[in-house]
């Protein structure tokens, strides 16, 4: 009938509006990781760049920024840092045995394990270089970069190391922090760079959390089940909540990224 | 006799006016990471923090601002910032089977190896979160400090993978371009922060891209000796060059970090 006609439509839409985002950011980290001389630097930099499945935190970031009244341009070196900094937990993850996180699919290693793990090495501050060098005078952004600079750097640093301390920490816990810090952050930054206000600020910060949280939990589906759903249905409340602030047509095409109809694309591009 | 006291008397003042500012570093550093809970966090944090040995590329940063007339609080927490990255360089270099650097004294293991690679990984970040939060509206220093993470991330990410294409890249190879490149950044930090001009800027870029070779070099010392020698005068010579453009009783201390009164010191401090 009807109705179903509209949620396919309605999934199409918000799918392709995660995938264009997904296709400006590749488009932006192409231009920006070129493959050039030396091939021994940035063939492996371009391989650990792109290898890696996407995370959605980056495309979190797009969106807040949009949903602020921000321009796609304003938010697209940033979402390309997160992507960054994710490639390079993304690297170590699969390269080191640590208690950090369960065994995954890992990319297949083109490289020797030296030469990946020291190019991982540097995309994590080639992230950094981008966002300081996004600094742009005719649109006096500078305040704005730096407090995005804090923002990613508190996700991946200090504060990703300092472990939640409720009730949910346990089961939560081996989902990962990073993933959360880095989606909190990335909606933060996307609402900062969008001009965004301090409360919209503060109110995205918190949605990119439990959509982090979510996005998490969903990797980690399929074994020990038992209270996951009740903790995704709660965190998707709460994300929600944070977005009845907004009065924005754009609302239905962020929250996607928390509700059923975009969490297997979501699933698929984290 | 009287030339012989004279040395001896300036040695003592280099080496003071160098402790000083390491002594200043360290102090930035225990505020900035102080031992506090959760201790599964910052105990390792701050013992990988301090257990390498330090850098005199973070000294070089205080001591490049102060060449240009700057005063050593400006320049303080970018050298610190320095160490956090030279700290997460040896960390992975002492973790981790790589061909990038030979065999050297290890720090002490407290923490389980996924422990310790993991703070590890988590002070880079800090480093960077500690210079985005160094603005001062006061002093309206946001472009310096941009201008210094561009710097920094550069030094320790793309540019430091791609290695000097020249003659002497073979003997100089081996010696650690991150080494040269985090001596040559510190000066530059230094420079940019005490409100150097672009020459001044350059220039000391260029002494300290110098002086972090003769570090590098000097730290393999011992074994094929053949030529390092004549590259370190050659070197030493190139980077006083440098310092000719300067007008300031401050060359002298600025100049031992490549003279051989204070390479000693230089040397137990790198």
């Amino acid at each position: 009938g009807k109705r179903r006609y509209t949620t396919i439509a309605r999934v199409a839409q918000n799918q392709s509006y995660w995938e264009s985002i997904q296709s400006d950011i590749d488009s932006h980290l192409k231009k920006a990781i070129p493959i050039r001389e030396p091939l021994t630097v940035f063939e492996p930099m371009h391989h650990l760049t792109f290898s890696p499945p996407r995370t959605s935190a980056s495309a979190l970031c797009v969106a807040a920024c949009e949903l602020v009244g921000g321009n796609r341009a304003d938010a697209i070196v940033a979402a390309s840092a997160i992507h960054l900094m994710h490639a390079d937990i993304y690297v170590h993850d699969n390269m080191l045995l640590t208690d950090r996180v369960e065994p995954r699919p890992t990319i297949p290693h083109k490289f020797e394990p030296q030469i990946e793990l020291m190019t991982g090495d540097g995309i994590m501050p080639f992230g950094f270089e981008l966002l300081a060098g996004s600094i742009d005078p005719a649109s006096n952004n500078a305040d704005k970069i730096l407090r995005v600079i804090i923002e990613i750097s508190r996700a991946i640093g200090s504060e990703a190391m300092v472990s939640d301390q409720d009730y949910e920490a346990n089961i939560d816990q081996s989902s990962g922090q990073q993933i959360h810090r880095l989606h909190e952050s990335g909606a933060a930054c996307g609402a900062i760079l969008g001009g965004g206000n301090e409360e919209e600020i503060e109110r995205l910060k918190k949605f990119g959390l439990y959509a982090g949280k979510i996005q998490g939990l969903l990797n980690k589906m399929g074994k020990n089940e038992e209270g996951k759903i009740e903790l995704i249905e709660k965190w998707r409340a709460l994300a929600l909540k944070e977005l009845e602030h907004f009065d924005s047509k754009k609302i239905e095409e962020i929250s996607s990224i928390v509700t059923g109809d975009s969490l297997k694309f979501s699933c698929v591009g984290n």
